[in-house]
C-alpha cells in the first residue's frame, strides 16, 4: 500500500501546499503499537488511516476496538494533521466484526443475574460505539475510501466519516440482521442521515442485501466511484489535499458546525453558528484568505498558522 | 387478488422457512369485521393487508380509518406474523379520502362557537392521524406495494409504510391543497423525512402535481419500482420472506431504532440503541444466527423462537 | 428583464386566474427605496423579487442586506401576494458576498477587547442571518431561479427558499472556506436537511468546489433544470402560477407546517398539524374546493378569499 | 365516603353554578364494571373518582390498571364533566402496589429466552405506564386530595394529577427501591418536574425515606394542607367548584398548555400557545366572562356551552 | 416617583462606580414618544422603566404593547446601560390588559372566514408575546418591583424579567381563566419555570386565586420582600446597582447562558457556555477582576469598558 | 478527618449491612497519587472523597481538575462502591478556583491570532467541564457534605452530586461575575435544574451574593442542615448507608433515570424506563426485596450481587 500512496503522492504533488517544507516520516507497516492499524503522512497535513489486517480481512477484534480511539485521539490533537484519509489495506476494506475473536466477549457478558449481565453488556456496546463516535469528535475532516467489501461494522464505520467514495467493485452489506442483532454501533443512528431515502435505508437494514457502488453513489452514500483502488486512492489524496490546503480555522469550524446541524433545529443551529464565529471570525486566515481572493490567487498559495 | 397472491407463492415458495410447517388459513374475502380491508396469510409469518374497495378505487371512508387500527393493533399483537405487506385491490392503490362519506362529518363538526367546533375538529383530525401512525407503532416492518394510483390519503399511508414499492404505472399526488387543506394525518410530517430533496417536497406539496414512477425512484420515495402488479406482488412477497427468515428480535428492534434515530440525534440514538441491545443481545437468536454464519448457512435455514 | 417577464406572462397568460381581473402595476426598476432588489407583479398574486446589481454581479453590499428584510416583512403582509419569484438580473444569479463593501464592517469589528469584539462580531452575523431567515418566516411561498453562477452567500439565500429551479448553465459554490471562514448565514444550517447526501454536501463545504446542474438536480439540490433563463422563468411563472391558484389557507399552511416538521419529530409534527388545522379547516376555501373537485373543476376556476 | 361528601356538598352548595339544575345520579358503590375505583358526581359537572378497595388498603391489584384507563377515558369524553377529584376510601389514600396480586404476572414474563422476556417486560411496564399518563391527557383538571399513606405507585399517580392536596397525618413514600427497582410508571419521570428541589427528589428516590405532610408543603408537592380528611374534602370541592364555574375553553386550554410547557422550551411553547389560541379565542364564553367582569360580576354567575 | 427615586439614589450614592462621573439625564416624566412609560436614569449605568398610566391602574393599552417593544430594543443597544428596573406608577403595579382598549382589536379579527380570523387572531397574540419576549432578549438583567396589584397581563410581564422583587401588600393574579381565556402571552410558558411548585402553578393559572406577597416569597415567584415601596425601590437600585458595578461581559454574558439552560439538556448547555467562553474570556474585564479580588478590592472599584 | 469519619462510624455501625464481613482499608492520607482528593472507605460499599488541600482552603489547583476525573473514573468501576459522599478537609468545603495556580493557564491561552487562542480556550474550558460531568456520569449516587465556604467552583461542584447537605455555618456563593466572568464549569447549566426559584438563582449568579443555610434548605438547595460538621458527617455517612443497603440495580437505574428525565420530556423518560427496565426487572434483588418486604425485613438484611 505504502508503495501506491506514494506514487499517488508524486503524481499529485502539485497538489500540494507550496510554503510547507517538513514532511512528516511515512510510515507504511503499523505504527506501534498498533496491531490493526497503519498509520502514515503522505502528504503535508494529511494523515493515513490504514485497516490492516488484510490476512484476515481487516476485521475488527477486540484490539482494533480500542486502537481506534487511541489513533483518533492522537489525530485530534496533532495540530500538523489537518485532514485524514482512512482506507483499508488488502483486497477488501473491511469484513465487519470479526466474529471468532468477539463471541466469547459478547456472547458471555459477566453477572450474576440477568440485570447485571444487561448492565456489563451495556457498558461493552457503549464502548464499542465510542470506537466510531471518535471519528466524528475529531475536528478534522475524514475522508473514507472503500474498494470491495464493507460489511457490517464497515457500514458503522463510514457513516461516521465526513466524505465516502468508492470503488467501482465495492459493494456495502448492513449484515447484522444476518447474525441475529440490531446493529448497535452506529449504522442505524447515522445511516438514515447520510442517505435521502429512508425507503431504501430501511430495506438495507432489514434485508442485509448486499449494495454495490452504483446504487450506493445514485442514493449519495458516497460522493464518487472511482474504477479501481489507485484511482480512488489518487482522488483521496487529491480531495484531501484541497482541504489541507484550507484555512483549519474555517474547515474544522465547518465540520464541527455541520454535525451540530445535522442534530438540531436550524434556528438552533444558526444561533450556535453566531456564537462560534463571533471568535473564529477574528482570524489571520480570513484576512490572507481574503486578501489571496481579490488578488485570484489559490487557497493553497496561502499559508496558514497551526490550529 | 387471491390467485395472483397464491400463483406468487407457488412460484416462490423456495423462500420460505424450512422449518415451519402449519400454514395459517389463506382469506382473500375482506376478513369480518372488515368491511375495507382483505387481510390473508400468503406465507409464513407474512401477512397481508389489502386496501379492498375496488368498486370505490379503494377510498378512505369512515369505515376504514378504524378498520386500520383495529387491523394492525391485531397485527402487532400477533406474534406467528413477522413481516406485513400492504397493497390495494382492483385497478388502483388508492383514491385516496372518500369526500362523499367524510364531507358531511368533517365539514361540519359540532359544538356552540368556533372554539367548540375547533375543539371538536382536532379530536376528528387526532384520530385520523392515527390510523397511519399505527402502522409505525406496529413493530412489525411493513412494505407497501403502489400499482396505479395513488392519492391524498394514499401517501400518508404510505410514508407510515417501512419500504415502498411501486409498479411502472405508478403515480403518487399530494392531493391535499387541491381540495383547500393543508395534508394533515401525516404526509407534511413524513414526506420530507422519507426522501432526500426538500426542493422536491415542497414542490410536490405546493402544487399538487402527479409524479410518476420514475421520479419516485430517482428521489427515493420507492426504492423498486416493478414492469407490472404481478411482479411487484412477487417482490413485495420475496422481500417479506427476507425479512421474515431473519430473527425477529433482530428485525424488530431494528424497525424501532431505526424509528427512534429518525426523531432523534445521534448520540441520543446510541444511548437508546445500547439500553435496547443490553438484553436484547441476550438471545439465543444471536448465537443460533452467528453458528449459521460461521456454518455458511443461509438465516432462512435457521429457525427463530416466536416473539 | 421586465421585457423577459412580460413575454413570459403573456405566452402563458392561460395560467392565470380568470376570477381575478385588476393587475398590480409592473415595475421593472429598482422599486425605491431598494438600491439592490426590483421588485414587480408579473402576474396576479406573484411578486417577483429580482437581486438588482447586474453591474456588480449582484453581489451582496451592505444595502442588500438590510432592503431583504424590508422587502419580505412587506410582502409577508401584503393579502395580495400568495407567491413569490426570487431570481437574479443579468449574466449570473450572484456572486456572493460584496468584499470590498463588506470587509471593512465585518473585517473591524469594534470593541475594547476580544470579548466585545466578539461581542458586536455576534451582533453582525445575527443581523445577517435573519436576511435569509426572513424568507423562511414568510408565510408565501418562495421559489427561487437561478442562471449562471450562484455563490458562497448566493448558496445561504436558495437554501432558505421553498423550491430551487435552474438553467442548464448554473453552478454552485459553497464558497466560504476559499476565503477563511465557517459558513455562518444559512448554508451549514439548511443545506444538509435541503439534499440527501450528507457525503456530498460534506464535500461541497469543505472544499469550495463546483457543483454544475445535472449534480444539482440529481442530488435534489434543485427540482428542475431548464434549457436557458427564458424557459427557467417561464417555467418558475408556471409553478408560480400553479401555487397562487390554490387556496391561501391550504398553501401558506402547508409551508409552515412543512418547516415545522423539518425541526421536529413526527409525533411533535402531528401534535402542532391537528392544532393548526383545528380552525384552518374551517374554511370557505376547503367548501369550493371540494366542490370544485366534484365538479371536476380546476383550483383556477375557484376564487378564494385573500388571507 | 359517600356520606361525607354529600355533607361537603350540602355545606358548599353556594359553590355551584346556579344556571346548572339537573344534578347527575351520585353512586357511592364501585361502578359497574369497577371493582377498585368509585365513581360519582357530588357537584354540577365534577367527578369523583374514589380509590376504593379499602379493605386492601386500595392497594393497585391487576384490575386497578386497566379500570384507571377505562375511568379516565369516559371522563375525557363526557362534556358533562369539567373537573375530576381523586381521593382514597378507607384509612389511607394507597399502599400502592398490590405486590401479592401482581408478583406472578410481573416476576415472570414469558418468553423464550431474555430477549424475550425482556420484550414482555417492556410490554407490560408501557401499560402500567399509560394508567397514569392518561390522567395527563384528560383535558379536565384533575385535583387529587391525600390521606394517610402514599406510597409507591401512589406517588407515580399523584404526581400524574394537576393540583395535590393533603391532610395533615398523609406521607409519602417513594418505595421502588425498597423493593428492588428502579421506580418506572412516572415517578422519576414527573416528580423532579412537580417540586423544586432536586436534592430533596433524590434522597426521596433513592433512600425510600418517609416524607410527612409538613415537608411535602415547604416542597411544593402538594399545595395546601388540610386538619383531617373532612376538611380535605371540602377543600377539595371547594376547589374543583372554583375550577367547574370557569369557561371550559380556558380552563381545558390552560391545562393542555401548561404540560406542553413543562416538556418544551418557552418559544416553542409561546408557538404553541399562539396556535391554540387562534380559535379557542373565538368563543363566546371569552364575550361572556369579559361582559361580566366589566359588569363586577363572578364567573360563577355565567353560564357557559359544553365542551 | 422621580422625587422618590431621588431620594433612594441620594441615601445610597455610596453603591455606585466611582470611576464614573458623567450621569444621563433624570427624566421623570414619560419619554416622548412613550404615553404609558417613564423612562429615566437613576444612577450610573441603571435605566429605570415606569409602568406610567397611574389614573388607569397601569393597565396594558394598545400602545403599551408597542411602546415596550420599541424601549426595550433602545436599551439593549444603549451600551451605557447595564442593568434595568422595571416597576409601576401609582397605587400599583398593573391591572393587567385594558379591556375597554383592546377589546374590540381583539374579539373582532378580520377575515372572511374563521380561518382567515384564526389567522389574523394568531398574528395579533404573536405579536403581544413579542412585547414580553423583547425583555428576555435585552442582554441586560432586568429587575421588576412590584407594589400593590400584579393581575392577568402583569404576570405575564414579570416573569419574563430576571429578578422579582415585591412589597408585603402585593398580591399576583394569573386573571385570564377568569376572562374565559388560556393565558397566551407567556405566562403559562414561563411561570413554570420559574417557581419550583408544579400543584401551585396549575392551581394559580387554573382557579385565577390571588397570591399575596408571603406566599410568592415561599414559592420563590420573588426572591425578597419589602415593607412598602420606598423600601423596595431603594433594596431594587441598590440590587441594581451591585449588578452595574460588575462587568459587563461576565453579567450579560451570564443572562444569556441561564436562559440558554433553561430551555436546554445540561450537556447542550455546557457545549454552548464553552463556546460562548472561548472568546468571551479573552476579556480585560477579567485581568481587572482577578487583580482586584487578588487585592481584595470591590469589584465597584474597578473601571470597565462600554459593552 | 479520619478520626472523625472513624468515630461516626463506630456510632452508626449498626447500619451497616450485617451480610458483608471484609472492610475495605480505610485510608486517611490523600491516597497516591492523588495530591487533593484523600480517597477512604469508612463503611461498607461507601467511598469517602476528601478535597484534602486544607492549607490552600481546598482551593482547586490544576491537579484537581484532572485528580477528580481519575478519582470518580475508578469509582465508577468499582463495584465495590455503591454510594459515594464528598467533604472538605480543615476549616472549609472550598475556596474555589486557585488563582494563583491557574491564573497563567487560563488567561494566556496559546495561539497565533484570537481564533486559534479561542479554539484552545475552548478545549480547556471544556475538559474542566468535565471534572465535574464525571460526578453525574457515574452511576453510584454521590452526597456532598458541604460546611463553610462553599464558593465559585464549589457551587459548580455540588450542583453536579445527587444530594446535597450542609452545617448551620456553611454560605454558597457563585463567585464568577466577580472576577470577570460568567461561570463556566457547570453552575449556569445545573442551578437552575437544582433549586426551584429562577429569581433566586439569577440574583446569586448576577450579585455574587453569599447564601446562608437557613436560605440554602429553605430554597431547596441542600436537604437538610446539621449542626456542626461531625454531626453532618454522621448524617451523611447514615444517609450513604441506607442508599447502600439497598439494591445497586434499583439505585443506579434509578439515579441514570433521574438524570435522563430532568433533561428530557416525561414521555422520552418514560419510553427510556421501559426500556431499560425491561432487562433491569430481571434482577434476583427484586426477588429478595418483594420477599423481605412480604416478610416485614429491613433491605438491610438482604444480601445483594455485586454490580
Amino acid at each position: 500500500m505504502a508503495a501506491l500512496i506514494r506514487s499517488v503522492f508524486v503524481k499529485n504533488r502539485g497538489l500540494w501546499l507550496p510554503g510547507l517544507s517538513a514532511v512528516r516520516a511515512m510510515s507504511s507497516e503499523p505504527t506501534p503499537p498498533f496491531s490493526t492499524l497503519s498509520v502514515s503522512h503522505p502528504a503535508i497535513a494529511v494523515t493515513h488511516v490504514e485497516l490492516c489486517r488484510p490476512a484476515k480481512r481487516n476485521a475488527m477484534n477486540q484490539a482494533f476496538w480500542s486502537e481506534m480511539v487511541d489513533c483518533f485521539s492522537q489525530i485530534a490533537l496533532d495540530s500538523e494533521c489537518r485532514v485524514v484519509v482512512v482506507s483499508g489495506a488488502g483486497k477488501l476494506f473491511t469484513a465487519g466484526i470479526d466474529l471468532m475473536d468477539m463471541a466469547a466477549h459478547v456472547l458471555q457478558p459477566e453477572g450474576d443475574d440477568v440485570a447485571r449481565m444487561s448492565w456489563n453488556m451495556r457498558r461493552i456496546v457503549t464502548k464499542y460505539q465510542e470506537t466510531f463516535s471518535i471519528i466524528e469528535k475529531c475536528p478534522k475532516p475524514v475522508v473514507v475510501a472503500v474498494h470491495g467489501a464493507c460489511v457490517g461494522g464497515g457500514v458503522d464505520l463510514i457513516t461516521a466519516c465526513d466524505i465516502r467514495l468508492c470503488t467501482q467493485d465495492a459493494w456495502f452489506q448492513v449484515k447484522e440482521v444476518d447474525i441475529g442483532l440490531a446493529a448497535d454501533v452506529g449504522t442505524l443512528q447515522r445511516l438514515p442521515k447520510v442517505i435521502g431515502s429512508r425507503s431504501l435505508v430501511n430495506e438495507l437494514a432489514l434485508t442485509a442485501r448486499k449494495m454495490y457502488s452504483d446504487e450506493a453513489k445514485s442514493c449519495g452514500l458516497v460522493s464518487r466511484v472511482f474504477a479501481d483502488k489507485e484511482a480512488m486512492m489518487c482522488g483521496a489524496l487529491e480531495l484531501a489535499g484541497e482541504i489541507a490546503a484550507r484555512s483549519p480555522v474555517a474547515v474544522q469550524g465547518t465540520k464541527i458546525n455541520l454535525l451540530y446541524s445535522r442534530d438540531h433545529s436550524v434556528s438552533e443551529g444558526l444561533d450556535y453558528m453566531a456564537t462560534w464565529n463571533m471568535s473564529m471570525l477574528q482570524t489571520q486566515d480570513l484576512v490572507k484568505s481574503a486578501q489571496a481572493a481579490m488578488e485570484r490567487k489559490s487557497p493553497k498559495d496561502v499559508p496558514f498558522s497551526k490550529l
